[in-house]
């Protein structure tokens, strides 16, 4: 039975409480409760984690390498740009990795062009709202 | 009914025929025959088309406006880095996209990191192999 | 009698298609028409060319060495910033050039602020809308 | 009826007294007043001012916004690439203005091509001699 | 008794009279009265002095050393990401400085982000209307 | 009654323990008392949270969307210069921001001449001590 | 038999019919001739193709594959800068390459300094003239 | 006697765990433990802290200030090349610091060469594996 | 008899009135006298002129245009790295330059080592304090 | 008779001595024999001459224009990327050089893309292995 | 028994000869002869040389391929920064290399921060004065 | 007595020997005796060096140390731009500098207007021809 870890950076917990109108009205929980229910249904566990702390995210990471986590979905949120740290605890526990960003961050500021996490994921996806985890999750358990 | 364009660019025609161990044995043809299916299952009229002139897939952009397509799905090869007359193309039209590459381009060497076309896009995927395709073609059809 | 090229090229097949409050009504139909009637009350042969091939574009450029072009007026579209080529046939073929562009190409995308054309052209001239192209062949007629 | 302020910035006194060969005969007195007669005969009034000194052009500037002027025609010579108190001057008067340059400034030095001027000029015309002032004017004359 | 200058340069005496949503309907005059009259009644004579001319604004600068200045609050306008001359005048004068700012200029442009003062100037503040400078005339006052 | 948070950043718990000569003796708990005080004599509420962690102060932004906070006052401190995710905290929680710098960041190491905060901010403030954050509570008292 | 693709890239159809005393008065067809001579000589089939269109090129790579091709000896003319899609044609069909430039481009404008083509060839000649190709083509013979 | 804080960053407590062959299979443990002991014979008091949070090793830094740590030994993992505010930490308490890395930073990815730590370190090892520890500790207890 | 015509720009008139220790005592009105004196001993005449007003240096260069001044000695102080007119007058009246700073700009500021003037001129001094302008008035006269 | 000079930079005499899998296991004196042979077999005299010394290969190239050397062939090592002394050295003496590199020096280390020597030279070839200094021998012979 | 080679580049010669409170007392002879004593002691050879000159460095560099040499421990001074060459020779002759600096060349001018060897090297040793010798031969000889 | 050295770098042993018309016919022998006799007639002793080799340039500086050598003028050919090693011989024997350049190095190509060596120079001279190194010296022997 497959094992997915979903993990959200910071910010991520404020998703569905405000502008609606652009980032609709689903929440973080509801995006969980989503996710764990289609991993359910096609036979995976899917868990789930959000911090605004760095070093949670990576602690939990590391946990993953013990716990027999199979795949990370990561929406690294603000950290995407800035953490070398992120980057080397998803090295570092060999985890395959997709990476999720909700909104396109090629069409936003300069500086959130650049990720640190990209150059070591499999895969990445952006634009396509809150349903770019979903895909994400689709993909993974699709390979079989 | 919902009518989606893939578009394919340079060198993709070449997909399936070598180095199956890291792309796969689907030829473009096995790719672009499942879009089709999966379109015409779920409702949704896909057409495909390949080529590996800038100018004939600029041309292709424009009868698409005129054909009443809804989205364009495009993986432009080398185009993506280098064309700017494609994304004005694109942008010209005004039918949303969805970038997709196949190999996680922030993997390969620094020219490939950026795209001309992502700035334009609705969202982008990369990285997922040919089911890229797949997974950008669920979400357009998804959205309703 | 002067002979005079006016040549577009990707996307300007669209012009007066879309957005009229911004471009104005005139086709390029319009305003080629209006280039050679012009050269023609002023004694002299215009002829038009657009494509959305850079090979097209190029093999035209040529064209206009043998067939005896005094000068030739070109909007580049997307090309202006990527291609050395068409750069090259122009200064192959040793034709006088003058650069237009519909729109101010300083006000818009970073990337737009760069043209390969403008340091072999005799001048420049963008932001005047269509009317640039009067505005070039203007100044090419009273050269005398 | 009309009101068009063109403003020459340093060194431009300097025109039609030397290097004839490059840039002609004409002096800036001729150009004044050759730009004076066109806007005459077209019922519009144009009023000339040239300075060494950036902030007598600016000073010039803010005068154009108390006597009505409706258009600026400005060739900042090398405040082009230097100045921001002179951008934020035309901004700040809000009136609407055309960039000429007697040369070609990409085919020259790098630093001079940027300007701080393009981006909040309508347009901008170079490398077409002293008869870019004209086409400018012309340009203006014609909007109606 | 101190002794404070406040110098304005280029563009400055524009304030107030227009987009006053913007800027408020405060013009410099009102602004130079209020902080003469808060120097005041704090027992400090405040002086004012504008220029569109980089010169003038050197020659006040250099006077302030030989009338007994002690602080200069300076909003240089376009100067400040230009001008090395005005910061050699206040460098030179040995008088120290607080470099004011109604607008946030790291909003803005790209080239407004540096500038070739506040290296040289005790503090800076921007962002704060026209109140900035009575901000920085509170601090030099209460430094006692 | 306006609602004020006052936020710092790492290492500003250091304050007024050494350098006293440069920082001047007042701690960090100085400092907040006297803002507190100066609240309540303007009839405003002032609450202060320091943190050597990232992730502490984003969830304490986080929590002031919650508790009514109107106006934040941060000195993000060297997590000025590298955090993405604070900018976003922010940002996310819409709540008008006035940065800042005890220091004049623009007289230091060149990393320090760049703050991802300042464009999200109303207003910045630096070089002006410890009673920059006065003159901040001030200027938001002032705007009633 | 070795089989050998000599192709040639935008503008270098105009070789010979212009600036003799620069460039000799061969033809592209007498250099073509050449080569087919030589091979012929050294049992080798050397066929040529020359075109203007970037896509043109790239079919032709491809057809390369397939025809059995062992060699290609390219000199891509602009599209040397430029284009990706060219570089990724001639990695994708994984014949070797040889890159040829008639002139020596590194004593030409900045943007001539890198190639696409060059990190993908084994191995590079330029400067030589149309002799460049004659060199290349010796060391392919020549490798046995 | 002489006391000294070992400090690790995020990742670290992954040491020994994984891909023995290059690392060693010396755990984090077994490190700290050498080191104490190294310290113990030597007389001096080697204390040893890791942690995956900025924040966590910031606090540690301050603690150290009042704990009388004379020297620090830090190897900051990926926050080496991010964190202003470790590096304001540690040049806040002044404690006097050499920084070690396991592996040559430089030869590895481009951002892994510049280091916030180095330049307010008073050296650094890097490539001599977790025996850059004990020469860093050696090289402090001879200082005498 | 050799006309030579020695500028300065802002600021140098603060010469020797402040930091004798490092500029010495000597007054830019000593300095301008000794170069009188020492042109008048070897039969030229030396004229001299200083102003803090960009225009009014451009002013008097195009004026020596009309003199018959066969050499000008400048300092443009601040000018130096940022006025592209003051450049252009130089270059305009095509009378040959010898650039004087009195300290070494290589040892300052990143943005004091760019000079526009250095490339238009026929030499530059630097770091020989005042005696600079006497070493290029005594190169110059020895030319003969 | 035609005397042509090979030069080799450092390291160049350890050719052939390691990896001969890489370089062939041709040494230096078989090459440099093999085109003294080739010379001669053509008529011209060809000389050789190998440092690891960058004063030593420039005191050469100045013996060289006394010597009646007519063609330098170098392949410069190391210095290639970092000296403008020996540049300046071949430029100095006149000589016509073809460079050659064994290896293709654009699939290396990016501080290997640019060499000093290109701009002066006539030509350069990089990527034939030792061949390339044949290729280079032939060309010059073949000029007549 | 371990064969080892310690070579100093430019100015290491001056050593102990100026500065001593700096640099302390010890001159280049005393440290080479504390390192050969330091190897005899532990069986192994230590052999010493010093070079301004890079070709005798690299020569000997090329000798210790022939003699024996195990390990070189290398400071080489300025040519750290500039010299592909001594890389070169380094690499080529594949004996493993220990780079040492006696300054922390990261606090030092921003061109000190880049060396060309130590991508090269197993591991580099900073800032811990002329102990940083004896720390890298500690580390080679521990090895066994 | 003074005594001064004077340094030529590479390639300066051919002065004088072409290119005279740019030049001048001085030999690099004339100018030195030249310098010596000036020197003799001051009462200071002069002694020249030039050569090729950077080491033996920095052995010359490192003797001048011993010898007494008060000045060194300095032209480093070719070094200027590349040679950190001379840099730190001349900075690390600490006998004041005077750097001169035979021609303008500013108007010459971008990789020339960088020297290593003006920033520890007290003043450097370029584009007097031969006549620098004489402006130089009197310079020196002016000082007292």
């Amino acid at each position: 039975m497959k094992k997915i870890l979903v993990l959200n950076g910071p910010n991520l917990n404020l998703l569905g409480t405000r502008e609606p109108q652009i980032y609709g009205a689903d929440t973080l929980a509801d995006v969980e409760r989503g996710l764990v229910e289609q991993g359910a249904r096609q036979g995976a566990e899917v868990s789930c984690f959000q911090s605004n702390h760095e070093g949670a995210l990576i602690d939990r990471i590391h946990a993953a390498r013990l716990d027999g986590t199979h795949w990370i979905i990561i929406n690294p949120g603000g950290l995407t740009h800035t953490s070398v740290a992120l980057r080397d605890a998803l090295a570092g526990v060999a985890i395959p990795v997709v990476e999720v960003h909700i909104s396109n961050i090629h069409k936003r500021e300069e500086f959130r062009h650049h990720s640190f996490i990209t150059a070591i994921a499999e895969g990445m996806i952006c634009g396509l709202g809150v349903k770019g985890y979903k895909a994400a999750l689709n993909w993974i358990l699709e390979r079989g």
